[in-house]
């Protein structure tokens, strides 16, 4: 029974709304309230700005009804998928349910009423806080609720409250199944897997347990047991022989077993079934070879080796390529299949294998691991953790024990999931955690109890990885981007960016005209993240442009040079991550695709799904085999010298013939060959390093050049490199810019 | 009751014994047949190699007994503490109990057998080995066994096996305490422990559970309180505030106080009783100050920060100083209060403040911790892995999770144990484990469940940390122990080691006369450890000492350089990791005593309990207050700089005043004046640095030289360096020694 909800607002939890508006459930009680009053879009210019008042209030949803009879010994209950997130429910005015967090479903057993009118209500507390100053994300220090919200570099404050997922009325039969779920250990050949069902039930007398294993055909069954139902709990363990194993999409196939479990009754009816997919893969991180034999190995004082990052998945060393994931929306409500499936499928065609599902923002829903199951993108999931420092206290322990064990249920049939994950830069000077802290501890021994196969990570970065830069050009160090990654040996980027511009139209979508031109340190630009993110010059990083291009004089060049930076800076660091293979295993950018409209961020797709001309460069870069150019920076000038060193790079499991490999430069008309070199042929998933250019540059005559790394038979391992010519004259023309 | 055992061994399983011994339990099947056969002592010349193969066959226990009669609705029980390794109890030849690991007390109830003849017989397997070869450590790879027994650096291959633990037949009343444990949470300002008691019983109408706690005065009755003795499981929650805190012996007291938990029957009779002791202390592993501001911390890309390694004992900074400790024995059967007494006060009074008990042995009897408790001296336990690649596998992990949840109940209310640890560098290429593995995972989550409060670590070293050096000159870097600890800036220093020989008395009672001297790399010299241990010159180091001296020519003189050696090199280490404080936080040698006669070794105290000379520098170093000078070497000539630079080093919680320090040499009987420093104040629990000496050397006309810097008015913070001199002659007296 779908129910009628009205939604109201009070200054304290004993105070009565005064006034009353339709509510959506599931939904939020921001967007709630912006239908009510007709406001304009809160990604509009400066308008988020208005929600401000609505974390500091007592939010009550409320509904009437008559409840419906179940049949005789039935139960009828209240169930909703989870409340956003310390609640209470009154059921007539009486609290029948108290809940902190906002992962684990919540219901109430209305049975003693069936077939009378009722007041059923959720009073939702204001927004956790932790103190009242600063007002930022170190508010949420105590509680599992996205601290993203309180305001970060991307994302505006605003503190998603309410039922934000599908709440109903329900009748159910007395045989019911209250859940049913199915573990799987592989063993070490791959050969069998040993499959595990529990369910839990109300049982009765003749009734039984069917369970199938569907192949990934969705028909055929493999599988096919039935146990009589007469126990609360059910448990049933058998053996799969060579299950067809589920890899990342640039290894192999996605094949998906559906199980189906259904009770039936004595009379041969079903009463309730469950059917959900999972697949067959080990993943494991492993070290790289020869991490055993590192100088720090050798000498004393001997210190540990690093903590191993390589994804090993069915056996396979696996380079992860991928982004940083947040959120597509500010209000997770919103975050559908529908809105979810473009954005992964953007990921994949991207060349990228993973998406690291950050901390700092809420566990996403089921389409999102339904689909990275299907598109083969692995996921490292955090739990609800990031950038600050969360204690040990009881209270705060309890509620992440309850809420990890919900997540870990939730998400662990899904192949996806390769890694499990505290959360985001804990060990670092801004969070002060540190190994002994007991939610790390405590959410290591949770994923053992429920995912030992699956391996855990305290937090990103651990020992050897490393986060950042998130700069083209470091003004601390006078370092450019890619030559920061090319003095640096981490194991693992997790993190690191280029600052980017949004799309023109985008732009001119979300600042209001008068504010379009020329940026300013103020209003919407500001508002949406253009200065004074992180630090004063970010995201949109003026003075860096200027340094390389001197004054610029319209949004479209703006944009265009921003993402071109973006596009080959991030480029760069890629192709380096992966040359530093098999010492480094993982290059992830931040971020995908933010949570919403930055008029400047470090994204590579603007807000709701519209790619930067900088994702093709960043694409090229994934692709699993690609002609490769060192380079050692983006802006050149006549007389340097121009030394790009030639590489081939194989994430692919088949070895690399001879290839013939050729280097021009491209300016304009002019062709000016570089190098030609005959590639040794290499091994499977390793590359081959080739020589190195040596040319004293003209004058081009041109602002840019592109460096083309050809392979004779082979255009789609072609490079294509579009690099800054500094010319002779100065850049006169160009109008300079009030940066306001 | 108590019983008579007999002892035999056979082939295989199912064989008989031939021949029967008497066997003493608790014992080893190793000192039982010794004893049998009347052998020499085993750690006597080449003796143990006798022992050889009993590791291999199976051996049984067995004892012949009526069955005494309980009480109406009591039980009779065969009650053992514990069997070493895998074994079956087998009740009139038929298998009543199977258990493998030698921690978890085991039981037979015998109560149907009451009044009836029974033959009880214990069958252990052979030494568990995970391959035929190596014959080494590796075998122990997984097993939940001491790897050490298995042969070690300064241990000979002897595998106890065995009923180690007493055992007994037992008639309990109908009314009976099962278990009583204690646990508590200290609040954060120390003012109050809340304590928690859990029983389990056979519970009886009318019974009631009785609970005191008395002061650490053992009469003075600080909480009390009776249950109902009606349920199989009371627990029972209440707060002691202001309770006496516990502290390490350089910082306060050790109060302890004891619960004594009785069962007492409806007519007031006290049934069962259990007491223990316990103390309260908070333990944690905080990060040094400055941590986050590392130059590590700086610069992106950005890793994270080193591990906590800084022990804060009730809120303050303990600097660690102490020693590895292994066991005194070969067989932990003869491990008892009166042989571990008189070294556990050899380390307090060396002002050693913490062991850590390596995982290469096993866990230290009762005993070793109530020494510990009532000595102030903290412990570091870690569980039995050492320098294997301990599995992931299933049973492997079922016999972890039992044995060391017994372990951790069992050590839990000492308030000496300040740290749990995985075990013994196993993040190390050597072992090859990293942090993934799943039996780290399950310690740390046992550890979690069961001791929260108390820090743990995977493994020993974790990043910052360090293990080594073991050389006083190192051939492969040509550095000496001082300089290489100099230039090293580790967290924490927790194994590093100087060889010494043993005492002469103790080298005349090992070592055959004929083999005594000139040592040989043979025999019982090699069997004892002096060569080819680790290295091919270890641990006697002929090599190194006559690169100093030059040829040796006694017995005597060379214990005597090598105790020196010894002494002074460590005394290095100990004040160099005292200098590095606050960054580092501890200092532990290898090792205090190792379990038998080593003719040379690491430890600075030889079998049973004899101290080396080394032992008063190392005492010396470890004073809470010094005068400490940092010397660049050990040995100097005529013409060389001598620049020792004055320090104050300070580990207690009182400030310093300012102190007039003074450095001199004595050499025979000239004092050569250095430096005299004017200390300026120094704050609590931080070291004063000082001015470098500078002193062009005379020729001194001695062999060694004093280094003395003393305080006035503080003749016990003096500090007295023998460094060696190099005279400009040759040491053309001394006869060259044959090496064999």
């Amino acid at each position: 029974m779908q129910l009628d909800w009205q939604l109201g607002h009070a200054p304290s939890h004993d105070a009565l709304p005064e006034r009353w508006i339709p509510a959506a459930v599931p939904g939020a009680v921001q967007l709630d309230w912006a239908r009510a009053e007709d406001w304009p879009p809160y990604w509009l210019a400066e308008e988020s700005l208005r929600y401000r008042w609505m974390e500091d209030v007592w939010w009550t949803y409320r509904t009437r009804f008559t409840v419906p009879a179940p049949e005789p010994y039935g139960v009828v209950r209240f169930e909703a998928g989870g409340g956003d997130y310390r609640f209470a429910v009154l059921l007539n005015g009486t609290v029948v349910h108290e809940q902190e967090g906002m992962y684990s479903p919540f219901a109430v057993d209305l049975t003693a009423h069936a077939g009378l009118a009722v007041e059923l209500a959720v009073r939702f507390e204001p927004a956790p806080k932790s103190r009242l100053s600063p007002e930022d994300r170190s508010q949420a220090n105590r509680a599992f609720k996205p601290p993203v919200s309180y305001g970060w570099d991307f994302h505006p404050r605003l503190i998603p409250l309410g039922l934000w997922q599908p709440a109903a009325v329900v009748a159910h039969p007395p045989l019911r199944l209250e859940s049913a779920e199915g573990t799987y250990r592989l063993n070490d050949n791959f050969s069998a897997a040993t499959l595990d069902l529990r369910c839990l039930l109300e049982p009765q007398a003749g009734a039984r347990l069917h369970w199938q294993l569907l192949a990934p055909d969705g028909e055929r069954i493999v599988l096919e047991r039935e146990l009589p139902a007469n126990k609360a709990e059910l448990t049933w363990r058998d053996e799969l022989t060579w299950p067809e194993l589920w890899w990342p999409h640039d290894h192999g196939l996605q094949p998906l077993y559906t199980h189906v479990v259904r009770l039936v009754d004595a009379a041969g009816a079903v009463r309730a079934e469950r059917r959900w997919r999972t697949g067959f893969r080990r993943a494991r991180l492993v070290q790289y070879p020869g991490q055993w034999n590192t100088p720090a190995g050798h000498s004393f004082p001997k210190p540990r080796t690093e903590a191993p990052i390589t994804l090993e998945i069915n056996g396979r060393r696996v380079f992860a390529k991928g982004s940083n994931w947040v959120a597509p929306e500010i209000f997770p409500c919103t975050i559908d299949a529908a809105r979810l499936e473009p954005l992964l499928r953007l990921a994949r065609d991207s060349h990228f294998n993973i998406l690291r599902c950050w901390g700092g923002a809420a566990v996403m829903p089921e389409p999102f691991f339904t689909l990275a199951d299907e598109l083969g993108l692995m996921v490292w999931q955090e739990f609800t953790l990031a950038c600050n420092r969360y204690p040990d206290a009881k209270a705060y322990l309890d509620v992440v024990d309850r809420e990890s064990r919900t997540i870990l249920r939730r998400l662990r049939p899904h192949p996806c999931i390769v890694l499990w994950c505290g959360g985001n830069e804990l060990f670092n000077n801004w969070s002060g955690m540190d190994d002994q802290a007991l939610v790390l501890r405590l959410l290591d021994r949770n994923c053992l109890e429920l995912d030992a196969a699956t391996p855990f990570l305290p937090t990103s970065p651990v020992g050897g990885m490393a986060h950042g830069h998130y700069v083209f050009w470091d003004q601390e160090t006078s370092r450019e981007v890619w030559s920061m990654f090319q003095q640096c040996a981490a194991t693992a980027y997790t993190e690191f960016a280029v600052p980017g511009a949004a799309n023109a139209d985008v732009l001119r979508r979300i600042l209001p005209p008068g504010e379009l031109w020329p940026p300013r340190a103020s209003g919407s630009w500001k508002h949406h993240h253009a200065f004074e993110s992180w630090t004063p010059g970010h995201h949109l990083c003026l003075p860096v442009l200027q340094r390389y291009f001197g004054p610029i004089d319209s949004l479209e060049r703006l944009v265009e040079l921003s993402q071109w930076m973006q596009g080959e800076g991030l480029r760069g660091v890629y192709e380096e991550a992966r040359r530093q293979k098999p010492r480094a295993s993982m290059a992830l950018n931040w971020c995908l695709v933010e949570p919403w409209p930055a008029a400047a961020n470090l994204s590579l797709v603007c807000w709701p799904a519209e790619p930067k001309a900088s994702l093709p460069a960043v694409a090229a870069s994934c692709r699993p085999v690609l002609a490769s150019a060192r380079i050692a920076r983006f802006q050149w000038g006549p007389g340097d010298i121009f030394d790009p060193e030639l590489w081939l790079l194989n994430d692919r499991y088949v070895p690399l013939p001879s290839l013939a490999v050729e280097a021009v430069i491209e300016a304009g008309d002019r062709r000016i060959p570089l190098l030609s070199w005959k590639s040794p042929a290499g091994a499977r998933n390793t590359n081959v390093c080739g020589p190195r250019a040596h040319l004293v540059l003209p004058e081009l005559g041109v602002g840019r050049f592109v460096l083309l790394v050809s392979v004779a038979g082979h255009p789609e391992l072609e490079s294509r490199y579009t690099l800054s010519f500094r010319r002779t004259e100065r850049h006169a023309q160009a109008r300079p810019m009030n940066l306001g």
